[in-house]
Formats: structure tokens, sequence, C-alpha cells
């Protein structure tokens, strides 16, 4: 852990410039827009420790698979999240020497993400070695009005001195991968162009030739007042830059804007990138910084209302849950469907790929009930689009006849992973994809998606799992060999209980699917059949004789529904009895010991236990956690967040509320000193997942919205939205009881604990406690 | 597989230049002594496709680990097999023309590798652009007399042209290795020398150190005469070498001898490298290439005489077997206690590290019959040398308590190898190295071995069995989770068959082990035991609760042992179903679909049959056998001779041969079409002792030899000698009885199928068949 933020309830606050925290605040005080994203580096030059990161979404490059062994079925390329061009550099020297922090002395240094506003700012005072006193201060923005621009306001005032303050603005394409598995780069430069004011550079990546076109234009203002200097044009291979000086007297203060433009190959054509770089950078500096400001302020004002979550009475908690909030909108805004929410968002690079199961089990629940349906239904169409690549896998792996295996990590529908037990065994992650097909309609009644896009992706599923089992004439039941669960400390196993359930309800849903639409739209149905050359009969046949006869490995003894087949030959210990010392056990234990212990990285049968809790009643879900909780090492960000929603359901608020302080702030106090590689984009839904579903109990049953609240000791209310089927609902929880409001939509009817309720539209209901 | 061998009893020969096969035969014609060896690259300069590879042994590089992904307990290190400086070099020039194969019209070219004498020869006709033509006779030889001396005689006759030829001996240092992790070369240059009709060359390791010179020095002889010529010398940075030019007419025959001396820093003072270089290649040099040879020749002569099988009425097989033997012979000659026998031995660098359990597995039986006891006794010390590297290893993965566990591949007692599964899980190796100490005392009686360094070892492989099952409160029997059999094509398995049995027979043997130096020694083992802190009380009552409780997976239906405990949860289909394009399965299925399929890469279960075949009755063996084999694919080249040996014990003579057939010729048809990566060197053991012990039938069994002597359809006879207990035993079988000769040592007592006869010293034996 390291805490060194302050807390507050709108801001992450760093005060004071320790280098040895700078990439971990890098990661921490990311800004993104859905479109871009980039770390929180310094504008000005900084020779300290710092690991750069500009991002464009969906532009990727495949970077050649580096193994030490291997297996056949491991793709030859990755799809690598991709450091794009630096936009945000501006080099700043006064009289003649850099300004760079790790040179000179800084004091009253505080950084701040203003979360409410989408905006990172920064101060400090810092004494050159030539003795001069600057005082500092930098607000940069990426718009979410205007996605493709960026803005910078940097200003410098001269303390102690009269003189020369030059400012070097510019855009640098020389950039590398600190993942490249070759030490390659991977960018060339097509074009560049510099005039006094502005400047553009074109690059495109060595693979699929992605073009991107970054523009920028500036304005120097002193003391207020706009400034006309002669710029000194510098066009290097990979890099722009204007040079401009000017003269200030101490106290004078000098303030650069610079708006940038970042333009993707995605969205535009390559013939005109740069002519509409120029275009939309020339909007936004005619715009200008304030207008761009209040426009990108009001736009976060939108979101908020929507997607808040207030916590009285324990700031910290506040805090957190905006910042998790805060990242992912930041990440992902549902207005492309060609995108997806990296673990890393736009915040580091670790990890090949998008996509994960991370986005269906986690990340669409938040969305679902946060955003309009687009956005979820964006992320599915995703999926759909990368069926062709999902049947390839499957196929690359030995399945046929339309069988379709998402990859576990992706950027294009093509597989970037590559250690066997995962990249072909854990295979659950079909599931998840299903399930979100499922929690989709569950939640928007959009019944539709199944004709336009559902029921091949299921079906393409449904195939691989009907394939994927086989026959036992010792068990006389279908088996599912050779898995992996989310548990990721038990590898090649057989019979995992999550993945043969999941598997299972697959299968039967695919029939309920394929069911609704014959009977809504036969045309459709038929075309799909063909489409797919179905074979009603015998498939469903065979899946029905799958879904009759499969195998779940269950303690005869208590009825706890097993790991996996040998999972109570293992030596039973629990977490408490571990030394805290080799903990996490993925750092101190070889893997072979972790393989061979009975510990659980992350919630596995519980995972199931909580997509299916309708099919379980309270006493086995009970017998199941009180079984699995004290086996799980949380060692994954995705863990405790399943745990707390569970504790609560069983009214075990408590164990929730620790579960829930393990997810919420796991970034910002950097439990697992890793921060400095990125966040964890990912789980943070979880993190609202816990509140909302955990203390607020917020389930949908038959179409209805059940809510089933409690509160956290110490917690005077919290309130959290949801967005349900047409209806906006407001609801918050306190100590003395329950309120409700329906903000938008018709009248609508919820169950709160065990009773229904109908709220009028526009109207709220109070429920106090008893 | 790809045949263009002639098929010959003594020599391997290719007719007919065919640069596709280069590669395949610079493997298949590598020469070795032991100390060191070479692929069978060309002496002149070639520019097509080749693999160079010069092997001194026991010097190796330790190349940092690469890895696609990380798993704590994996080496940071690799020892790879070192490609040393080239010293076989001799360019030619034909009136300044290269003299380059690749480059010129080739005939009549002939390549010969006599294994009877241990030789090398090429002979070929060669035109060059310029229209010149030549003829060439290449012979060298690494003599195994003088095992520090290479020496080649490589003779020019100028065919149509009179004019210059000029030879450029050389010492090439500039080397690299093909599988260099990160493209690195190994080799710094400490020192060069050269000087009229020698040079000389040190060389060392980048890393650990090791310091290699070799030195030159040649004659030139012009039909038959010695010449004096002029040298040009050439000192480059890492390369020295002589010029010399001759002047011939048309007819006349060109003769270079060079003479090469090879020392390391094994067994040379650094200091003093390069002046016992030079006095080694002076020695060569004075003594000649004739007589060189002679004495190389009447050490082969020894050899055969020892180790040589015959067979008459089957060429390709008596061809096979002797190269076989030839191999084995080159590779490991015993007289180093720090040297192993490599996968590849001197004739090619794939696969780190020098030593795998095909030592102890398949090397010490062939070595036990066909060399003095020392030789085997070597190669137990090696491990017995790094079992402190072995109890490291076991702590680094958890273990405590001076428990050892073997790497699976090693050159100085670290693990060289990165699949989690194989190297944290494929444990059995541990068992196969206590088993070479008894199958070493078995076969010698040298029962003092385990005072001197037996013991130790085997209480520290036990100790790791003792901690490496855990007791499953649910089967109430100790287990062995999160293994790896012999059968790579099953990963982290629970309760592998063979490697349970062969743990539970170490911790009895090493009691057994105990009682014996207790009883002989008591001053030894009190010393054993205090340095081992060995608590025998507490240890040999856990070992034994192991012992009477060890869980086997038996299917309880037939009585058949199982490879693990789900193994009849798989589809159970045989080899014989298979499509034949889809074989080898590891080069057309994925990794997924290998490892969820029942088939078997190589014997396992059988392994342990085989091994402890005296604890079963012939319908167990047979049982398992006939289950096992046709889900067997052989896809290892260790797995046909267990096989093979297990048909002729259950009488099965052509399915024995069948599977003799696949292991023999292995290489030289090239089965798996990978010969030029280098020869399958360990698994060349497996054939001797299909012959030995499948078709004679040879075992020892309490303290006696027996053999149960079979003979395949259209073999006239086979014979082969064991050495055993101080006898030499000459054993002829033939179509129509057994000819036993005890060539050395005293009367000796030996079984032949059920019968027990005294031979007594210098006489035979014959038993015709009834």
């Amino acid at each position: 852990m390291n805490e060194y933020l302050k807390h507050d309830e709108w801001c992450i606050i760093e005060e004071g410039f320790t280098p040895e925290n700078h990439c971990a605040s890098e990661s921490i005080f990311s800004l993104g827009n859905g479109n871009m994203g980039q770390r929180a580096m310094f504008e000005e030059h900084y020779s300290g420790e710092t690991l750069q990161g500009t991002y464009i979404a969906g532009v990727y490059y495949p970077d050649k698979t580096r193994v030490g062994w291997w297996k056949n079925g491991y793709p030859e390329y990755f799809a690598k999240v991709l450091n794009a061009p630096n936009w945000i550099g501006i080099d700043v020297l006064i009289n003649g020497e850099m300004l760079d922090l790790a040179k000179c002395k800084v004091s009253k240094f505080v950084r701040i993400l203003n979360m409410q506003e989408g905006v990172l700012l920064r101060s400090f005072v810092a004494e050159l070695s030539n003795g001069n006193q600057v005082e500092i201060e930098a607000k940069r923005f990426l718009s979410i009005v205007t996605s493709e621009v960026g803005t910078i306001r940097y200003a410098v005032k001269a303390l102690n001195f009269d003189g020369q303050i030059s400012f070097n603005p510019y855009l640098d394409a020389d950039v590398a991968n600190e993942d490249s598995n070759y030490d390659e780069k991977f960018w060339d430069i097509l074009n560049t162009k510099s005039v006094k004011g502005e400047g553009y550079i074109t690059a495109r990546t060595k693979k699929l030739d992605y073009h991107v076109c970054m523009g920028m234009k500036y304005d120097l203002y002193k003391d207020g007042e706009k400034q006309k200097v002669t710029a000194s044009l510098i066009e290097e291979n990979k890099y722009v830059s204007n040079t401009v000086v000017i003269d200030v007297c101490k106290g004078e203060e000098v303030t650069i804007y610079k708006y940038a433009s970042v333009l993707s190959s995605l969205n535009h054509s390559k013939a005109e990138i740069m002519a509409d770089a120029e275009k939309v950078v020339s909007k936004a500096h005619q715009k200008g910084y304030d207008s761009l400001l209040e426009e990108h302020v009001g736009a976060w004002a939108d979101k908020w209302s929507n997607s808040d979550i207030t916590i009285e009475g324990d700031v910290a908690a506040q805090q957190a849950i905006r910042f998790n909030i805060f990242q992912l909108n930041q990440t992902y805004t549902g207005e492309d469907e060609r995108l997806n929410i990296g673990p890393k968002g736009f915040t580091g690079e670790k990890y090949g790929g998008s996509t994960y199961w991370d986005t269906e089990a986690y990340c669409v629940p938040f969305y679902l009930s946060t955003s309009k349906p687009e956005v979820t239904r964006n992320l599915l169409i995703y999926r759909h689009k990368q069926l062709q690549k999902a049947i390839e896998n499957a196929e690359k792996l030995g399945f046929n006849n339309g069988a379709a295996l998402y990859p576990m990590v992706t950027m294009n529908g093509e597989e970037c992973h590559n250690e066997w037990e995962i990249t072909f065994e854990e295979i659950h992650r079909n599931g998840a994809i299903a399930f979100a097909i499922y929690n989709y309609i569950r939640h928007t009644d959009d019944k539709k998606y199944l004709e336009e896009y559902g029921l091949d992706v299921l079906i393409g599923i449904s195939r691989f799992w009907s394939q994927r089992v086989n026959y036992s004439e010792t068990k006389n039941k279908y088996v599912m060999l050779g898995v992996t669960g989310p548990n990721e400390y038990e590898n090649n196993i057989n019979n995992n209980w999550y993945t043969s359930t999941i598997a299972n309800w697959c299968m039967k849903y695919t029939q309920e699917a394929m069911e609704h639409v014959q009977k809504n739209n036969l045309t459709r149905f038929e075309e799909i059949m063909n489409n797919l050359k179905f074979d009603f009969e015998e498939e469903t046949a065979k899946w029905n004789a799958i879904i009759d006869n499969m195998y779940y490995p269950v303690d005869e003894e208590t009825g706890v529904f097993l790991q996996q087949d040998g999972y109570l030959d293992k030596e039973q210990i629990v977490a408490a009895d571990l030394d805290p010392k080799a903990r996490p056990i993925n750092q101190h234990w070889s893997w072979d010991r972790i393989l061979r212990s009975c510990f659980i990285k992350q919630a596995d049968v519980l995972q199931g236990v909580y997509l299916f809790e309708d099919q379980f009643d309270e006493e086995t879900i009970k017998k199941n956690y009180d079984f699995y909780e004290p086996r799980t090492l949380h060692e994954s960000s995705l863990s405790p967040c399943i745990h707390s929603i569970l504790a609560a359901k069983i009214g075990d608020i408590e164990g929730a509320y620790d579960l829930y302080l393990r997810t919420s702030r796991l970034d910002l106090d950097d439990y697992n000193m890793e921060v400095h590689e990125g966040l964890h984009i990912t789980s943070m839904a979880g993190t609202w997942m816990s509140i909302v579903e955990g203390f607020g109990g917020m389930r949908v049953v038959n179409g209805t919205l059940v809510l089933k609240p409690l509160i956290p000791k110490g917690w005077t209310s919290y309130s959290f939205k949801v967005r349900f089927r047409g209806n906006l609902v407001n609801v918050r929880v306190s100590e003395e009881g329950v309120g409700v409001i329906n903000e938008e939509g018709d009248d609508i009817s919820i169950f709160i604990v065990d009773d229904e309720y109908v709220i009028e539209k526009s109207s709220s209901l109070v429920i106090e406690h008893a």
C-alpha cells in the first residue's frame, strides 16, 4: 500500500513532489474521453522516471508473439495497446535553462484531478540552477464534447527575475512501447508540417497501416494580454515544434494555450487526415479555451447526474467510488461499437488487447444502469462483429460446425494471450459473453437485439460448449475436461463447477432465444438457421442431452459446489492460517505451490452463485459463501466485489463492507504496489456493483426492479441511480430508511425488500425503517 | 521420413550432394570423442544452409531466460549448449576462386561415416565457375585416445588445370548460437597468435569465464612429398589463419594435414592454456596423421569389442544399431564425472542443458552393460555433486528440510527449463535418479556406493516425495496432486500412477539403503544422519505412513493402472482411429486438443510396469500393455523401446519388432523431419535396450543374470555383450538356439529362460532349441 493522496469528495489531490510516486500519479491522474487518453505526464521536459503514455482508442499494434515454448494454437501476433505520438509537450526554458522537475528545487507542488469537471491541474514553484524562480500552473483536459480535442493552459510566472522565457510546444512521434516484444518502434512518419503558431504530424503504424494525425495551435498571453511573437519553426523526422521567446519582468506571468487535435484513420480518410486535423484544431482554437472548458464541464455534469454515487459520512469511500466511476466514464462512452474497455483503459500499456471477459462480467452491469442502453448495446455488437474470428479461433483449436470461442484477450477478435492454461482453457469467458446478452435484455427489455445480433452469437457459443464436453463412460455424464476457471490459481482442471454451470445455462438460454426469435420474426429466424446451417433437430437434441446429463462436482457430505473434481483432495487450510508475509502468494510462492494449494485467487464457484443466484436458496448460497470466502485470497481486483455482493445478500453487512474497502481504493492506495503500470479500469465497475447490487441489493427479477438495501456502519447515507427500461431511478439509503425518486420515465413498479411499490412518474417514495 | 542414406553394416553413406539434406547430414555424420564434438560441417567455405556446431564438453553458457509469462520458481538463466570456436576450417582457393559447394558443379559426392574406425570421409569432384575441376578427399577424426586432438587430411587434385591452389587453414571464434535468446554472441577473445605453420586463439565465455584455447598446425604435401611454402599470417580480432599458396600442374594432388588442439579451462589453468595448447598440438603434429589414426582406430576396435551388437540377415537393422551404439560412445566415455549425456550430444544446440532423466532411465542400462562400472558410477556421482543445487531447487518451490528436487534439465545442477507443467511438475525424474542408484548396485554389486555417495541422494529424494504428497481427507489416502508424468500430453494431473509408484518405491528403497549402510558402516551412517539432520523416528514414520497409504488410480473393472485420476473420463479412442495425416499430433493438433485426448506421447504407466515388472504377474503386464499400446503414439523418441521390451516380455515378438524399427532408424531415416537440429542421442540407448532387454530378455534377478531370448523373423542371428559383475558375457541368439561365451571373469551362473547354467571362465555354452 501507498497512501499519499489526500481525501476529498470530488478531487484526487497530491501535495508535494515525490519523484518515487510520479509514475503512480501518472496512472492515477490519467485523463481520457473515450476516444483517447493519456497518463498524467508533465507538459514540460522531465528527465526523471516516467512512463510516457498517449493512447488512441482502436489504434493498436500486432506485435510478434514472444514465448518461451511455442504451443500449437498460439496466435502469431498480439494486439498491443499502442503508445501514440505525444501532443502535450511544451518545453520551457527560463533564461536558456530547461525547466525540468528532476533538476530543480520544487516547492508548493500540488496535483489535482478534478473529477467533477474532468480537469487535471498542477501547480508548483521551481527554482532552477540559475537561481530563477518560476511559479507554474498547468491545466489540461480532453474534451468529452469534441473528443478529438485536447487543451492545455500552461502559465509561468517569473518570481524573482527579468529575462526571457522560451516555449517550445511540440508534437513528437518518436515514441516507443515499453512492453514491445522485440524493442521495435511501431511508428513511421508520413508527413510533417509546421507553420507559425501551428504544427502537424502524420504517423502510420508499421503494421495495419493506421494513420494518426496530430495538429497543434497555440496562443501566448502575458498578464492576460495576447502576445505577438516570432516563432522559429522546427521540423525533424518525427517531431514538429515552434519555438517562441518572450521577455518577462519579475512578477509577470506568461501563459501558453495549446490546442491539439488528435485524429485517426478509424474516423478519417487517410488522404484528408491532415486537412481534417487542421480544421479540427482551428475550430477548437477559434472557440477558445474558456468555451471549450465550459462545454466540457457541462458535459461532465450530465455524466455525473446519471452515474454519481454519493456517500455521506465517509470521505475516503466517497472519493473512491467517484474515482472509479470517473475513470470508467473516461475510458468508455459507448459511442463507437468498434471500441471496448481495456483493463488499463488509457492509463498504461500493460496487457495486450483491449477486451477481456471483464467487459461482460463487470462493466456491462455498470453501463446498463448508468448509461443509455445504446452504450451496452455497442459493447455487445463489438462481440457480434467478432463472431467470425471467434469461429476461426475455435477452428484453430480443433472445433468445427461454427463453434465459437471468443478470445481471452483481444482487440480485433484475434487472441492476444499465450499461456495455454488461460488462452485455451479459460473458456468460461464464452459464457460471460452470452450472459451479457441475457443481462442486457433483462435490463432494457430490448428483445429485438436477439434477432438483430444476439442469436448467432449465442448459437456459436452453445455449439462450442456442446463440442467442448465429452461423455464419460465411467461417470455416465458429460464432463468438461481441461479447463481453467476464474480462479487462475488452478489450471487444467476437470469439471470446473462455474464453467460447466454457465455452459449449461448458455445452451438453455440459446434455445429460449431461438424460440423467441422464431415466434416473433420467423423470416429472420429462418435466415439465421440457414446462414448458420443449423440442424435444429440434431443440434438441440445434443444440447439437451448435455443439459440433462452435465456433471457437476459437489461435496456429497455438505452439498457445497466444488471448484473441480479434485478440489477436496487438496490440503484444506484457510487464508487466515497464512503468514501475512506470504501474501499476495503470487509474489511469494512458486507457481507449483500455488496450484497445489486450496487457495482461490478470485470468486469462481461464487461467481456462478452470484450470476445464477435465483437458482439457489439462501442456505445454499450461504453454505458456499462460508466455504469459499475463507479460502479466497482476492488476489485479483475482480474478486472482492462479488464476495461483497454475496455477503450483503446473506446479510453479512460487515463482511460486505470489509470486502468493499478492498475494491474501492485499490488504485488510490496502491494495494498491490503496481499502480504505476496503470489503473485497474474494469474492476472499477465491480466497486460500483458492490454498492448498487451489494449494499443496495438491486436486482432485476421477472422484469421488475428489486431493491434490498442495507447500509454499512459509519455511513450516514448513500445514493445511486439506476437507469432501467426507460426509467431513471434515484435511490437514497440512509440509516432512517430508503427514498426512491422516479426521475425519468413513466410510472414504475419496484420491489423494496419484499413489497411492491408503484412510483408515479416524477415522484418519489420514502420508506422509513420500522 | 527421409531415406537417402545407403544401407551398410559398418558405414553411413550418402551419395550425391543434395543441399536440402546437408543440415540433416551434418547431424547424422557428427563426430565426437566424449570431450568434444562437432557437426559434419565442411572444412572448406560453404555459403549454403548449414548449422555450424562445435561443442566442448562441460563448457556452457547461462543465457538469460526468455518467457512469455513469468512464473515464480523459474530460473533466471538457462545453461545453453555452447557453439564453440571453429577449428576445422580450411578455405581453399583454386586459381583465386573460392571453393564453395553452393557455387560450383558437384559430382561424385560421397560422404561416409566409418563407424568401425570413427572417421568421417568425404570425396567429390567440383567444377568451379572458372572451369577448373578439382577432386577433393577429406578425412577427419576426433581422437578418442588423445581427446583434445582433432585431425584432418584434406586432399585436392587438379584435374584439368595448371595453376595455384591456396589453402587457408584457420581458427574462428566469431561464432554464435542459433538459439541465443537475445541474439548475443557468447565469446570474448583473450589472445591470438599466429606463426608460420601454426595458429592459436584463446576465447572466454562472457559469463562464467570459461577459457578455451584452440591451436592448429598443418603440413602440406604434393603428390606425397612434403612442401616448403611461404605462409601469410592473418590475425584478426576473433580469427587466426595462415594462407599458403602452392603451384600445381594438372593431375597433381596437394594434401593439407591439419592438426588441432582443443583445450578448456575445465582441464587447464587459464594462465597456461595457450602454452598447453601449443604442447598438445605439437605432440599430435609430431606423432603425425597416420599414427594418430592408427591408435584411434585401435581404440574404437576396443570399444566395439565391448559394445557391438551384430545382426545377421537385416543390414538396415545392423547399420542402425551400430549407429546408435557409435553415437552413444562418441558422446560419453565416462571418464569425467563433471560431464553428462546431452539429448543432442555434440550434434546440435537445441534444448538447453546436458542432463535429463534420459541419462538415468535410458543411458545407464546401456553403459552398465557395455562399459566398466566406473562409467556409470561417474554418471551417478554427477548427480551426487549436484545434490545441494537440487535441495536449493526444491526450496525455491517451497519445500524444506533437505528435500531435493533434481532439475528437469540441467548442466550445473540448476534448472534449465521453463514450462511450469514440466519444470515444476514432471517430478518423476527424481525417481529415475534413485532407481539408477539401485540399478547400478544391482548390476555391479558395488554396494559401497551407497555409503560413499548414494544414501544422501536417496534421502534428499525421499524427503521430497514425503513433502510432495498430501493427505486427502476424502480419499483417506496420500495423493500426489499437480504432476506431469512421462506422458507430456497430459499436464498438471492428479495421482499419476507412474510417479506415485516410483515415489513410493524410492521411500522404501531409501530405507533399505539406510539399513544396509547402518549395518555395514555405522560410523558413516551416523555421519550421514548428522549431516542431514535426519530425524530417524519421525521421518521414516512419515515415509511408512505414506508407503502404506499411497493412492493409485486403478480401473476397478479391469484392474488396469490409470495414468491419472481423470483418465477414464476422456473419450476413449485409439491411435488406429486417427487420420494418419494428423500425426504427429504435436504438429497438427492444438495443445488444448492434445491435452484433452486420451493419446499418450510415451510410455507412462508402462514405464513403471517396465521398471517394476517383478512386482506384477504376466497377466497384469499384458493387461496394461494391451490397454496402453493402442493409445500410445510414440511421439517421443524414448517411447517405442519400452513398449518393445514389454511386447517381447509378453511374447509378442512381432509387436516388439515393429516397435524396435521405430526406434532404431529414427535419425537415419529422419522419422520426424527434424534430424537437422541434431540427433536423439539419449534415446539411442533405448534402441540398445530393445535388443538386449527386449529380444534378449536380459534381466538381473536376485543378483543373477537372466536371459529369455527371442529372435525376430527375418534375422538369422544377433549377438550382444553384457558386462555384469566382473564378467563379460557374449550372447548370440540364432534361429537354432542360444550361445553364451563367458569372455571375461570367473565362472558365472546364468538363467536362460527358466534354467540355471554355470558357465566356467573363458568357456561357452550352447543351447539348441528343442
